[in-house]
């Protein structure tokens, strides 16, 4: 049926390198660059989400280590069958009581976790309501609903009155609210109470993303439900990340215990997955007891992120003002900002760059990540360095 | 606009509550039951996918332990920004030497590994044309792939002339074939040559599932494409699993340099996911270095599964041929197949219990993983259980 140009003994991966050429053209071509060891840092690291330190801590390495022994290099099979272990029940009962939620689930990553809650959660009878900056783990999630025949209805970045107007509009019988806590490309906290008061004036469920507020938001680090005063409250539930704030891997989702059994017994991405590897979930526990011995570091994170983004902005940087530990300095073009994070990371200080087509608004920045367990010097750096290599002009 | 029932102050999750009981009264309550560790097991596994014992082995864990201290318990940050080592370069080399690919990615687990190659591949000028068998990874990726406007057209269980009917009466300008190479409720493994000459006359690329085949079929266990003659053949890609028989965690694509270049580039779940944590890749790269070091494991494991499913099947019982290390034995019902592992399990051995709705066909059955590491008397006491505790009738 199909036109003879595509059949016969050409090699059907020969149109990428087309592709591939024209990424360069635009200037989207991306490439890997391997870090060096956590014990030889050749940079100050304002890139990376080890918002804690905690990739790094001896302690938490050791954990890793020791669950690796104990349990297994792998989990050898889905939760469901030989995958599951009391180091995983452990890990969800730490993580449900330092968030307030009745109950926790693992997953092998947080993008897996996204997945999981949604998919099990919405069919036809449901109305995705979703920001519309959503993470692409949470897109690629409504996208899966809407093949199961779920509605999909956006709303504007951070705006609850049009989420509140979307919720109404929509005549399916259960309506869920999805958004990111802390949008990673910016770092701003969104009104977690104004959607959930909205939710429950509609009687929706209200599910965010918590990957960028756990261990950095909230009392102790306890995440952005509690930091909004909803700490367990029903009707709302968190997906959370263990590859950042806690320096491992995987993810969890926070909730009501009829929930929680919902998706250990539906939720594809937990049935037909192989469970988290023991080093993972050892480190990440070790991590979360870590943080809950130390509660105030998340608090020195945010005023320390707060200062740096201050300091910029004293200098005539358009940085934005953190909620949470993400400052974004906006720059004038595309070209400025990939030369500036490219400055930077010459002298020293690994940053984020954000261009489209990454970006939401289209507009490129830097993205810098702040760490609890900077030093001085590191930030005294940091900070010279970013405004040192500033392109003419910015700002 | 919606119904005033479900409005108000209702928990929006209770719903949730009636589904359990309803899964319940249907018997497809599904419970997690922890395992204990390693060095103390209650029972011979033949549940899990840990197929040449590798995530037990004291080098892997070791080389976990000395990846979690060298390059943090986790990656820190998606592989484009501060989550790619030197530690996941070697893996990726030496997984694409293993198998004879020219190159190798690695992601964060084997399902977001699939969900990566097929939607960065399928866009609205490509048909997916797969086996309706195919693993749930696989159809959330063709689901995924549908919603940017891939057509997806399914052709009968391991059939390569409906494949080839489905792939010449596409008008799309490309084809892929997607498709399992070992399946993994039955154990069989499909005609992966006739699939792959199909493609070959139609300009179609062929894009398998390797996660029951790597490290099990193929010489020396090099993989299902190797075993069919196509190592490193043009317009073959593989995407593989480390948390199988290579015992860690996390998943692999394995072909072309083209085809890896437009993943780094373009594939959602490698670009906005955290890196695989550098336990898991250290593990893994330790148990392929075992295996390559010890060529003849998967033959041992290949011939154990054929030796166990040759005595299940002379005493009476109705086992597959294994062309892998999955055996799979028919109950008469549902019942009869959950009360049968069930005794199983009380007698010392674990075995995997296939239900709808997890199975293709509706009929249930046991099913049975083999492991390169039993010993005598573990398989013994394996065919004496499973045999012993059979339901009267069945077979
Ligand atoms: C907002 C958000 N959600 C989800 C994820 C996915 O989490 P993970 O990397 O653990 O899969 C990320 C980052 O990777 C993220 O930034
Ligand atoms: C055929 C198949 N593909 C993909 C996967 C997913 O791999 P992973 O568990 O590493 O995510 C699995 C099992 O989990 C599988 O059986």
């Amino acid at each position: 049926m199909h036109d003879e140009d595509g059949m016969g003994d050409s090699d059907p991966f020969e149109r990428l390198g087309a592709a591939a050429a024209e990424r360069a053209a635009a200037g989207l071509t991306r490439r890997l660059r391997p870090r060096p060891p956590q014990e030889a840092p050749d940079a100050v690291d304002l890139a990376g989400n080890d918002y804690l330190g905690f990739s790094r801590h001896p302690e938490v390495a050791e954990a890793a280590a020791a669950a690796a022994r104990r349990w297994g290099a792998g989990a050898t099979g889905s939760r469901l069958v030989t995958g599951d272990t009391l180091l995983h029940r452990e890990l969800e009962e730490e993580l449900a009581d330092f968030s307030g939620a009745e109950a926790a689930l693992v997953f092998s990553s947080g993008y897996t976790a996204n997945l999981g809650v949604v998919t099990a959660l919405a069919d036809g009878s449901t109305a995705l309501v979703c920001d519309r900056h959503n993470h692409a783990s949470l897109i690629d999630a409504a996208r899966l609903a809407k093949a199961r025949g779920a509605q999909v209805l956006l709303f504007d970045h951070a705006d609850s009155a049009t989420a509140e107007a979307a919720l109404a509009g929509s005549a399916r019988e259960h309506r869920i609210l999805l958004s990111d806590t802390v949008f990673s490309v910016d770092g701003d906290l969104t009104d977690i109470a104004a959607l959930a008061r909205a939710c429950a004036e509609d009687g929706a469920a209200l599910v965010v993303d918590d990957a960028h507020g756990l261990g950095v938001v909230g009392e102790g680090g306890a995440g952005a439900l509690s930091a909004a005063g909803l700490r367990g409250a029903p009707g709302t539930a968190a997906a959370v990340t263990l590859s950042k704030a806690l320096g491992a891997q995987g993810g969890a989702v926070l909730g009501p215990r009829p929930l929680i059994r919902h998706l250990v017994e539906t939720a594809r991405t937990f049935i037909f997955d192989t469970g988290l590897a023991p080093p993972a979930a050892g480190a990440a526990l070790a991590a979360l007891r870590l943080l809950r011995a130390e509660p105030e570091r998340p608090r020195r994170l945010r005023s320390l992120a707060r200062r740096i983004s201050a300091e910029l902005t004293s200098a005539g940087l358009a940085a934005t003002a953190p909620d949470a530990a993400v400052v974004s300095v906006l720059a004038d073009s595309r070209e400025e900002a990939v030369a500036w994070a490219g400055a930077c990371r010459a002298a020293g200080v690994d940053v984020g760059c954000f261009r489209p087509p990454s970006v939401p608004d289209g507009r490129s920045r830097l993205r810098l990540t702040v760490r609890a367990d900077l030093t001085d010097a590191q930030v005294d750096r940091a900070l010279e360095t970013v405004v040192g290599t500033r392109p003419r002009g910015s700002g």
